[in-house]
């Protein structure tokens, strides 16, 4: 089927490849002219056939809530505007508020797989009304995974970018757990061989993971990641999420621990250490580093 | 090869059908009846022809050590023991050491892979000498899965199950990153459905995993998990994995609070807890229960 | 002065006695007959000299909203309103920003001290601009205690809640290290007797705090602390401060968790340690409790 | 009475000062020359009458344990030694016994108070027989803050050191609590004047402590604490602190999150954020840092 695709980035690119691989019509638009199909949304509008499903992949917030105002503006009653950019879900339903009055129906999509969906396909979780989604479902099988799994339902508006949400988090604290778990490696003096003990681990552990198949291919590259800094940076989901366990009163240690190391990886030096270095010297005299 | 297998209960039991499939000879002890091949460990002993291989499978710990002990009176010069249980590492030095005297040779292996093993087979993590580790490596490669994953030779005496321990940290937080996400999920007015949430992030998403596999699995038999209590032991390892990292300095919230939200899932009140709430109604009014 | 002073509970009651004491005069409202001083806002409100000052200490949310809204109609150019609740800090500025067209002037005023402040005094952080500070100092010292501490100006509208808040999660962050510490001497075999060692740490430690001598206190009535039970409240102050640490990309692992405990303490069980049990039960066959 | 005091550091010092200062007479012995009262630990034994009392002020491990063995063998039956320095509990009821056949009785003794400890007195948590304790009161009554607080019997053998390290892990937690609040509000845009705020808290809150006064205090003397880095050691206790957490399955969040933090402020680089920042790259392409 036709899809209109704003956004040729890293993501939104490989995805109008593997969706043109197989067999649908993909007219992308992007603001870099040299992978852009057209010249303007109103242009990407006028080459769809009505009604018209229209994908935006742009970054979260103003940039996705501006473009979907434009859509909303050229497109008409029957159409169809999936968000797979990573929106915040409270955004959602209110979208889909703004874009009911024009006829124009709304779906929110979390889409994961990295770099790596061009080939393996992409996770996709969805919310919105059940028609839409069955009129956007050959889209979403040409993305996702081949075979029974990568694709979910989730629920109402928002609902699919709550599900990426949560994976996101999640995300976030597997990868602090084989990183808490891989320094210590590191530091015990008996351990000879850290990256044959991570790859040992890909087949016939209870570890065994697709996250850990990269840290072996990491490993790999640069054996003690001496080329690279302990700087992270997190986007939004990581952050929703605790907002959202702190709502909820769900005890989130481990998925705000994993936030948290990323924000201090990011400090030049930490106001917080530096009170309790103060407050050491004050009672105790210890020493401080000036 | 030749092989006696000392401990065959869920663990030793399906390793000793996995070696038999692979055309290993394997006789098996045991104190059930049922089970075990020989009558005595002295008689298992006599089975093997020298140099033996004897693999110990049974409870880390004093019924480990006097195993150990009770074979090291019974075996031979240029004989070697395999721990494959969940000793602490530290014990594995002093026994290679208590060992050497009698011309025994000493090899602690980590084993992971659960029930699923006898299948999938096991993921190995050995620690001993280069010339031992090559004498048993068909036992390894029998053991292994089949591919190039699955078996590493970590170090010294102590480093197999150093690394084992690391593996059973890491998985704990895994567990939890994975159940804390459930659980917000489960909390979340507008998620509809959070079994097929789960479930289509087995393929295409970064959180693949085998673990999610198997929660999916959880999940298949019973969607709410109502037939459950929020129960979970520990076992020695993610305790020790917490003291390696005290040792070594590490910074290891994830796995830390991974432990102790374990803890806290099997007290049936909890004192710190009543402090606070002692705390609150001293300084507040605020109302207690009693 | 005179103060029109609204709610009359465990803290405005105390608040309205410690007021008269130190000479003003205080009209109070409560929706209970025996404890009002009038019969409605509007009899509060025509009892007062303008310029008047009226003190909201009502439940934050919505009846602190309503009732602001209500007197903002009965009240008059150059008249003051302070909140002393536990109002949300993003709640001030469009509160004032309301008031202000009515010539109506607002102060946000955290307040710290329990039922203890009727002796003791209150900590008050009060935001809002100079002059309408300077024209209450008289209220504000009356309620603080003697001496040079326990009131500040913060900041602009909101700054005496933000602090308040950060107050309330740092109250939770030393409940809790008083509480884990607690726990860990009641588990101890060595320790005979830890009332007397929190009792010792009243004077000459570390550690020594009003919270100290409370939870003392608290042993003294009921040494085992026995007819408790270990579950915890919270308020939104605690939240709002990790929705803050989020915010602003503050680590705040001791913060958070002093509040994820409290969420854990209130739960009859745990559907993430029920999909923690579930996991292990899937992969290595680990007994459950159903 | 009659006391020998060895190490006359910060805390040997002050405290030989404060004893003195009470009339008992004190017999100091260090190993610098400027500050001691003998030359060698044999003329500090000969110099006191027995029964002797001789009070161990010197660094933990294995200067504490040499001194006591060195002692041991001067001194004589009916004597006391007492360990005030931050021994670990499980090396006193070793120490008591190996004392035991010449006679000679042992109390560890936990001393709180740092350099304030001169003039406030200390906080002593002690460990051993009644009757030894009973004999040495004096020396506590002339440590200890006047007043009924500041001195406990706390247990057996070990117990004094066990409460001493407990007070310690409580002391990290709430330095950390007030830490993170402290820099939460260093962060917030509404907020003007942090040092003002922390000043407030001083009298009439709930978190009004001595930690509080010491964070004020160093504020009045750096208001940014731009002068100090925020490198923060750790001692022993708070690692034993942890150990025993583990060791009794007590959930300990926050004691295990302040002691984390100090280790993350002492490293460079992180090898554990090395490798969440590696295997972002790996799934997502994000950037990293070289």
């Amino acid at each position: 089927m036709q899809l209109g695709l704003i956004g040729l980035g890293r993501m939104g690119g490989n995805m109008r490849d593997r969706l043109r691989a197989a067999g649908h019509e993909v007219v992308g638009y992007d603001h870099h002219k040299e992978t852009t199909d057209v010249a303007s949304l109103a242009e990407l509008v006028e080459k769809l056939a009505a009604p018209r499903v229209i994908w935006t992949m742009v970054p979260a917030g103003q940039i996705t809530e501006s473009t979907i105002d434009e859509l909303a503006e050229l497109m008409s009653d029957g159409d169809i505007i999936i968000d797979g950019g990573n929106s915040k879900f409270t955004d959602d339903a209110p979208r889909a508020e703004r874009l009911k009055p024009k006829g124009i129906s709304y779906i929110d999509c979390g889409v994961s797989g990295g770099i790596w969906g061009i080939t393996n396909g992409y996770a996709l979780m969805v919310g919105g009304d059940a028609a839409t989604v069955a009129h956007c479902q050959p889209i979403f099988d040409a993305l996702k995974p081949a075979g029974e799994f990568g694709f979910a339902h989730a629920g109402t508006h928002g609902a699919g970018h709550y599900a990426k949400m949560i994976h996101n988090g999640i995300e976030y604290g597997m990868m602090q757990a084989y990183a808490e778990g891989y320094e210590i490696l590191t530091a015990a003096e008996i351990v000879e061989n850290v990256p044959a003990i991570i790859k040992s681990w890909r087949e016939g552990s209870v570890v065994k993971s697709w996250l850990l198949d990269l840290l072996d291919r990491a490993l790999d590259e640069d054996p003690q990641l001496a080329n690279l800094k302990g700087y992270v940076d997190d986007t939004g989901e990581g952050r929703w999420t605790i907002d959202e366990a702190v709502r909820l009163a769900v005890p989130a240690n481990v998925l705000a621990a994993s936030l948290f190391v990323r924000f201090g990886s990011r400090q030049e030096d930490s106001p917080a250490m530096k009170a309790v270095a103060a407050l050491r010297n004050q009672f105790g005299g210890h020493a401080v580093r000036r």
